[in-house]
């Protein structure tokens, strides 16, 4: 159950409500938000949910049957735009890509890459500057003062930045460098991170754990929601199976049945759905096809010289017809 | 190694070929099928390739590294176009649906369907009438009796019938009425009944097995042609993973890595892909966007009432929307 | 529910019988075995199954919520025991090994196997003289012509005689040489197999699909059981999963929970179960350890020079020890 | 390849060192631990390492050809035994029984607890004060105010304390408190974690991830060591499959190779590893045969009255009843 209260709801009114939730016996959380204060409760007892409606300071309630509260459709039920700033949305309809490399490199390969994606006008820029290695001799990336430079050079070109942020003790060096916090694979669940991100005001993309289940996302979400943080995007980048000739298997069924559960966006990142580079193409096009609102993918000038893994990589050819056909097939769908 | 002969290879050509690949150790198969004759050959010794490719009585030679070889691109780089009869084609830029119900029922529900499909140009109709259940106790089927009747009312209505067949000794009573033979994903590495079904000059299309690999799916269909039948049809099905919000996970990695191991045609099967009906919509559409050749899905015209799991089953004006929609993406794809 | 008649059941108390259960909207299946003949009813009436069991003619009746119903323990709650003739059993505290080549290759390798088996006390041979492949290229078998040779030798030495059966149209010609006909994983599924195994009174050794549930192999073995042939026992070989380190994932968990839900023995295949040799010894004791009656396993007398693949085969001398600790264990295990 | 450094290396024979490495490329890792120096090169040209071996200042060399080095067994080849202090000791043929609930909850378990174990000569006590919960909404443990009076109660028994830690931060807090520190299987590539836990000199057991492969585990158990900790536990703990009758599939293939492929000690956890009360204990059991160096499972005076999921917990009496047939196994195994 989700209560939504007013902006101006008295200590009163509060008191009155709080005294009803107990009556009834519900376990509750408040969650003060960017945007508004609710309160989520959770109890077994059946009863009128009007009776709390109607009461003065409340905004308006609704039951919600699923595990997660704030992040499912059953309570909001459009869909959620996520404002990145300078006109800059995505969701409810607005769709975005992002691209770049795996791995910040150098100042050369950051200016490389915000060039092209200014000529095809792709306005967000990933890449790592801390990167999650299974092998702790691997390259672990530039770290903050590669995002420094990154974010110099992006915003003298209008670009936006999503990054991946490993520990909660980087979010307050990376805040005024990134505009997307990317929360990764392995970290999925890592509730710490989340709880801290949630206390903050930037938008958050969390990838699906790499064997997670969709509930297992969605309560995640709910971590960063309930900790004060509407603005979340979900990403979807495979799942392991017992395949081995690819190296995830992308879930498009997620992404259907994630724009049916939330209603937050949903974006598909096919170079970790497939990766292997010359399937990327036809992986993206299916996740935008089933529903996704933004894909987020790999792309650099020279794959084969990349720091790190390339063989998921696009160069920057590939890109730009991916970048149109992406662009085609969201109008296609959208008037199908 | 594939080598096809000449329809007019003499019996002396043939001999010194066979002397030629018995010098240099080669493991030889003789495969003869509807449309050639090659020899496959397995070994492991380098040699060139054209001092056979350019004997007399040899039309071609190539080399195949994969484990499976007739089937493989690397050898027949055109896609195969099945050809139906009555101008129906499958593969090769041509798409076809094929829609009905799970179990074929009762003589109501055929004339139903059929009037359903023909009002919507669809020229395939799928259905069972034996039925692999995993239960003893569950409907199995109306059998050769169904079928003949299936088959009655669909010539009449110029409608081709695609059914499963669950064993050998079933071949030969259903050839008649059947113009696709299905096999299952349970008997997907039943490899008497492939075979068998190798042995016969009538399409068939081979689902991946539950948890089957693409090579293992590939190699079933080795098994069809190495047997004489070329014309085979392959179809993703979704696998079994750990997430249970959906029955299997459509693996649209496959489809787009089938396309490019092999030149038979690709068929996507939403309704077991996802096996939740409001889902089967967009999974088909992403199906189609990653390159599958068509599509097969559940349509009834009462699924609450199906005899079979009518949970993945699409009513009629599902059903109707999405032959629409099906035929603009396919069309919307090959022009982008 | 299972309603056990009596022998001597007459025909108006079985029409008493039918008409009640009529009055109930119950579905039935009659099932006559080489032990008894029961009724299976699957219905939702709730009732008092009293005024069944205490008509004449009926020895009892259970209710059986399970989805499978003559193969659960909830009905016949005692282990049932699997005779094999000359005073051979498993179950309810009889364990028996079983070993011998992946396939047999020659009179010389049966006589080798033979000799070692019965130097070790070892009564019950494995070997397959039909092979199901991946690839139609690869050594099928040396069919019914190996088995007979295989038999003869057998019997000379007091030696039972496990092998896979992979069609219906072979069980006839093998029947009179085999005394347990082993269901391969492969055709875990393959129902038309699983019904005319149920046709014979001969033991039956029935493998968990690649990826099959623990209930999809209790199901297949009620199709065994409600054909008329209760001797069946149940083979856990490993499960597909996302590692790769090794062949198969032995689930331990499947033989505890077996244990619980049927009255069948469970045999473990630890070559199959892990697929690498060198640990195919601990994976078989803790087999034992956690409850298999009996245990198969690959043996050969140079595993390097196996016709397929030896890479979870045993040589004599491993397998000797194997022998040794298998049957201290499960001594060990009873005494625990 | 891996140097073992002599304690009294003198800087001119480091700079030496260093210089030859260069020399021939290799990329190169200073480890110092709290036993000892190493070097960890990584590099492709192939060498005499008897050159680099027999230089002053060197104890040892090894190639390692695994993508994991120190926690190799190919470079050392004894299995590590963990000491604990009282004489306690993990690994190397001496066996453990960690137990207790799944959440610390009062003073009052906790001395229940304690006593239970000791009564039953247990003397290490498991327990969450801080737990990973899927939803933000569920309890989330008594954090550091439950560690400290667990840890009062514990050190007057003689118990020693092993419990997850969460997130760096918690750490220093924790570390007066803790004898092991465990790491969930959420937080098993949480890299940053691991890194901070390889800079303390306390015992580390690091569980799987839900579906880590064998080479993740020991890849991260590797940043644990390189980054300074040679106490490290490796715990198998269930991991994800299809099969959805059980919470976990226990994998003991993963205990056979890791008892291969690395010297530290293997911990079995079957309440992890199944997740159903009642087959916890054949579990365990077959853990232990399969060659565990201790088992960790859950215990509650009343599983039922748990905080957390007490579906797979055992009572009391079971545990006693584990506790001694897990000796008796563990020491039947050693004799066999």
């Amino acid at each position: 159950m989700i209560i939504q209260l007013e902006k101006n709801i008295t200590d009163i009114q509060r008191a009155t409500l709080e005294a009803k939730l107990n009556a009834i016996q519900y376990k509750t959380a408040e969650v003060s938000t960017q945007y508004s204060e609710y309160i989520v409760g959770v109890g077994k007892k059946e009863f009128d949910i009007r009776s709390i409606g109607t009461m003065p300071g409340i905004r308006d309630i609704h039951r919600v049957s699923d595990a997660y509260k704030l992040v499912s459709k059953k309570w909001r039920v459009e869909d959620t735009i996520i404002e990145l700033g300078d006109g800059l949305k995505i969701g409810g309809g607005h769709f975005e890509i992002m691209a770049g490399p795996c791995s910040i490199e150098s100042e050369e390969q950051i200016e490389t890459t915000i060039e092209h994606l200014v000529k095809n006008g792709v306005r967000i820029m990933r890449g790592g500057v801390y990167k999650p290695r299974s092998s702790p001799y691997s390259f672990r990336g530039l770290g903050i003062d590669g995002l420094k430079l990154w974010h110099q050079k992006s915003r003298e070109a209008g670009i936006k930045i999503i990054t991946e942020v490993m520990m909660t003790d980087q979010i307050d060096d990376m805040l005024e460098y990134v505009d997307i916090f990317q929360v990764g694979a392995r970290n999925s669940q890592n509730f710490n991170l989340l709880d801290a991100l949630g206390k903050i005001d930037r938008p958050v993309m969390l990838k699906r754990g790499i064997s997670g289940t969709i509930d297992e996302l969605l309560q995640s979400a709910e971590y960063i929601f309930s900790n004060g943080n509407e603005r979340i995007l979900l990403c979807e980048r495979g799942i392991r199976t017992y395949e081995k000739a690819y190296r995830n298997c992308m879930d498009i069924n997620a992404i259907a049945m994630l724009k049916e559960k939330t209603h937050l966006p949903v974006i598909a990142d096919p170079s970790h759905g497939i990766g292997v580079r010359r399937f990327v193409e036809s992986v993206a096009l299916a996740g935008v096809m089933v529903g996704a609102d933004g894909v987020i993918f790999e792309a650099h000038q020279c794959p084969e010289k990349a720091f790190s893994d390339g063989q998921q990589t696009l160069n920057f050819d590939e890109a730009d017809a991916l970048f149109t056909k992406l662009r085609k097939t969201f109008a296609f769908k959208q008037n199908l």
